[in-house]
Parts: C-alpha cells; sequence; structure tokens
C-alpha cells in the first residue's frame, strides 16, 4: 500500500512556492496524484491564472486550499499608503472567499524605510486588523497573522513570536461587533504556527498551547546552515537541519488543531531541481520528520 | 568644551573588535585621548599581547574594561567537549579578574550540528553555569549571560530573549552556595543587553526593568538593511538602521545600570575605514543617537 493510499497524507498541503516552476495546472495535478489532501495558493500566480479558474480546477481535483499567501504591510506611517494596504487585503479577502481558503495569511511589514518607530508600526497593523476583521467574518474568511523570524523584524514583520500574534489576533477579535445569535461563533481572526519562524522561542510550546483554536495554519521546513546570503531563501527541507520538526507537529497537534500541514520552502537550489523528485522528498521527508 | 571634557562620554566604551586594525596599545591610546571610559576586550588579542601587560597598561591610560569577550559555548553534547569548555571559561574567569574587567560575557553556543535537541542544549548551559558560578564569585568576576538575536540560535546561542537569559541567571545564582556573612551580595550572574539582538523582542521593555540590578552590560550599535551575507557582520552604526537605541538606553537607564555604554560593531565596510575616523563617528553617533 503506498503512503497515498494509507491516507497519512490526508493533512499535507504544498505551498506552491515550494515548486514554482510548476503552473497551477501541474500542481494540481501533481499533489492530486500523489494522495496529497490540499495546495497552499500565493495571490499573484492565482490572478494570472484567472481566481475562477483556479477554485474550479482546485475543486474538481478534490483539493483543499490550505492558504491563501498572502495579505499585510500594514505598517506605512503615510496614511495613504496605510489605506491603500487596508483595501488591497480587503481584495485578498474577497479571493480567499472565492478560493474557499482555509486562511488568509497576513505578513504584517516591517518598521517603515528611515524610521526607528517599532511601536508605531506595530500600532497600525492592529488598526488594519481592526477594519478587515469584520469584512473577513462576513465573507467567512479567517485571518491568518503570521509571526516571522525576527530576521525580518526590520523589514517584513513588526510581529515575531507566536504569543505577540496571538495577543493582536484576541485583540482584534474582541473589537468585532457581535454575531447575530442565528451564527455560530468560530474565531475570524488567529494565527500561523510557521516552525521556520517559531522554532528557537524558548516559550513556543506554552504560546502554541494558548493558542488553541486559533491555529489557523501550521506550516513546515528546516532551519538550515549556513545562512543562504539572501535570507528570503535560507529554508530547507525537513530533515535537514535543526528544527525539531515532530515535536511541535504534537504540540500543534495537542492543542487541538487538526488543519492541514503545509510544506512552505524558499531556496534556490531546491527550486533549480526537478519538481516531481521534490515533491517525492517532500512526501518522504514528511512521513519521516513530521507526521 | 570638547565632548571629552564635559563628561558626556565618561560612560562609552569601545569594544576592540570595532577598530580590530588596532593594536591594544593604539586601542588604549585613541580612547584615552579622546575622553572614553572604558574599553571592552577580546580574550584572543589580549592573549597575544599578554595579560598581565594589558591590564597594565588599561590601567595606567585610566581607562575601564567593561567587558572580556568571551566566555560560552557550552552546549556540547559530548561530555569530554562539554567539559572543555567549562575549564576553558574557568580560565576566562581567571583572566576576567586578572584585567578587572567588569564582567566575562558569555555566548552560551548553539544546537550542536546535526542534532534538533535545543531543549538539551539549554539544560547544558545551565549545568555549565552550575560549575562556573562559584569561581567567578569567588575570585570577583560576573558572568554576564548575552541573549543573542533568534537568527543565531542554531549556531552561537540557544538562548535568544533577555527574560531568557534573566530566567538562567536568576537559577545559576540561586544554585550558589551562601555567602561568608561578611561578604556583601551583588549578582554574580547577570546578562547582557545588547541593542542589536534584542530590539525585535516586544517584551523588551518589560524584561529590562524585571532585569534591573542583573544588567551587567549594555551594547549598542544598529540594524541596517540589506542584512550582510554573513550576518556576523550585518551589524551598522547607530543611527545608521532602525533601533531605536535612545528609548532602549533611557529603559536600561531607568531599571538602575550605571555601567557603561559599549559600542560593538562587526562591519567590514567599517573595518575598511581609518581607525580615527570611525572612532570620531562612533562619539558622534553616541552622542546624537544613544546618550
Amino acid at each position: 500500500m503506498s503512503s497515498s493510499e494509507d491516507g497519512r497524507l490526508a493533512r499535507l498541503s504544498l505551498n506552491q512556492r515550494t515548486i514554482p516552476r510548476w503552473t497551477l495546472p501541474e500542481l494540481v495535478d501533481r499533489c492530486a496524484g500523489a494522495g496529497i489532501g490540499a495546495v497552499g495558493l500565493w495571490r499573484e500566480p492565482v490572478a494570472e491564472y484567472g481566481l475562477a479558474r483556479t477554485a474550479r480546477l482546485v475543486r474538481d481535483a478534490g483539493l483543499r486550499v490550505s492558504s491563501l499567501c498572502r495579505g499585510g504591510f500594514f505598517t506605512s506611517a503615510d496614511p495613504a499608503e496605510w489605506k491603500a494596504a487596508v483595501d488591497d487585503n480587503l481584495r485578498a479577502v474577497d479571493d480567499a472567499a472565492d478560493l474557499q481558503a482555509d486562511c488568509l495569511m497576513l505578513v504584517v511589514g516591517g518598521v517603515p524605510a528611515g524610521s526607528t518607530d517599532l511601536v508605531g508600526a506595530r500600532t497600525r497593523v492592529q488598526e488594519a486588523l481592526a477594519e478587515l476583521a469584520p469584512a473577513a467574518r462576513d465573507r467567512g474568511v479567517r485571518l491568518a497573522v503570521e509571526p516571522l523570524h525576527p530576521m525580518f523584524c526590520a523589514d517584513r514583520s513588526v510581529i515575531s513570536t507566536l504569543r505577540q500574534a496571538l495577543r493582536v489576533a484576541e485583540l482584534a477579535e474582541a473589537d468585532l461587533p457581535p454575531l447575530p445569535e442565528n451564527r455560530t461563533a468560530g474565531p475570524t481572526v488567529g494565527v500561523t504556527v510557521d516552525a521556520y519562524h517559531v522554532w528557537w522561542d524558548p516559550d513556543v510550546a506554552e504560546a502554541i498551547a494558548e493558542a488553541g483554536p486559533r491555529i489557523l495554519s501550521f506550516q513546515v521546513c528546516d532551519w538550515i546552515l549556513p545562512l543562504a546570503a539572501d535570507v528570503l531563501l535560507a529554508r530547507g527541507m525537513m530533515g535537514d537541519g535543526q528544527i525539531a520538526l515532530r515535536s511541535l507537529r504534537r504540540a500543534v497537534d495537542a492543542a487541538g488543531y487538526t488543519g492541514d500541514i503545509e510544506v512552505e520552502i524558499f531556496n534556490q537550489e531546491i527550486w533549480d531541481r526537478d519538481g516531481d523528485a521534490v515533491l517525492a522528498t517532500v512526501v518522504e521527508r514528511y512521513l519521516g520528520h513530521v507526521l
């Protein structure tokens, strides 16, 4: 019996940027063929292929969309730029709804260039979430605030720890107007646990337990040395590095998370390899190091 | 009145690796000439020049030694290697005592190569401190546990946040045998606040306040973008980046810290410049962005 037949891949999701050379039809075809349950998509390739067309393609193949990447970048101190970012995120909410994505991933943005006002940047993130959350709830979209590794604090995310993301999500949820009585409540604003971003955190186990039902996404890859010259592309294949992935997966499961486990690897050397070979390795390493 | 004459440089310390091209006599001569109060030294150049000779050179120039860099690297899972590291650190304690250094800086070590056992690595750090702390107290040396930026967790420091360092230091202190009645107590094990390593932390202000008298060292430089290809050399000159240095300095002062403020910059471009020009910039930026 192959791994695809025994259901052990049901929760595995492949983020499309792990094998960016594949077109959307190739991605969907290969993932469905391998018995993988879901795919993580990015707005740009989805827009290029067509939103409705992508939604149909994925649904017809019997796959879920584990996440839509990504919204965010809410930290501009310029009111017009900030408003433009919020408007763009409202469109991303619509996209996520149309794709029936499990969540819209939010990378909140860094400290604006030339500024040292980290506190102000964080305030603007909270303000943007207050604008987005009602629209997201109306459309049935869940917003996943993703803490990024602190090495990205200046340029990509002023939210650096899981516990910090959780506080931000809780505040945004608390500010939502009450639900009509006939609607059941689940969190509209939650968090992403990306092993790469949080593995070093001495409080990560406690933060995962606290997050519980607010965990909307779980992503895996590995921390490999030496760091790539461009740290955006420094991620490694599961099992090649130093993250205790299985232990994190168990903690996330113990917190009640039953969703997809998404493999997201940005790595030029992996991007240069044959896609089918990469997918085979992803499956093997998922079974051997994560599950 | 020049800045050196008005006492505003009294707390400024220059870490010698900021201008590594200078010999120890050059470093001491230039710093004393500029009215700087202290220097931060490294074991290797000190050993090369001679320990007793360095101690005399610095003392004769009327300078303090704000820190001796560095001990640590306690995370080997091999008992013989771990023991060798502890022994080397005992020698570093002696060196720090002979130099009358304000503290011995400890970079605790990363996750051993090929391992994912972050928890075990942290345990071995605590065990090493239990060995070192009695010797340090006997010799009047203070051990400064330095949390390193989480991007160094795998290779240099499994202690990543100030609060985590503080807990480790408190535990080590608690394990010390009681002092003889005629000895006054001050912390033997404390922490370093290096702006570069902690600025991103959402809890840093609270952690600094909690640390209070356990703050044994305060270091400054700046976070600049893009990150250098070798992240060890990514530090920038104060004022060139995105850290709110003055706000951190005020928090450290408010916590009761009255010690030196040490400038430590590893940056190839700065290393390539003329030393006197770098020192002039350090002084100017210290006055304009830190003090």
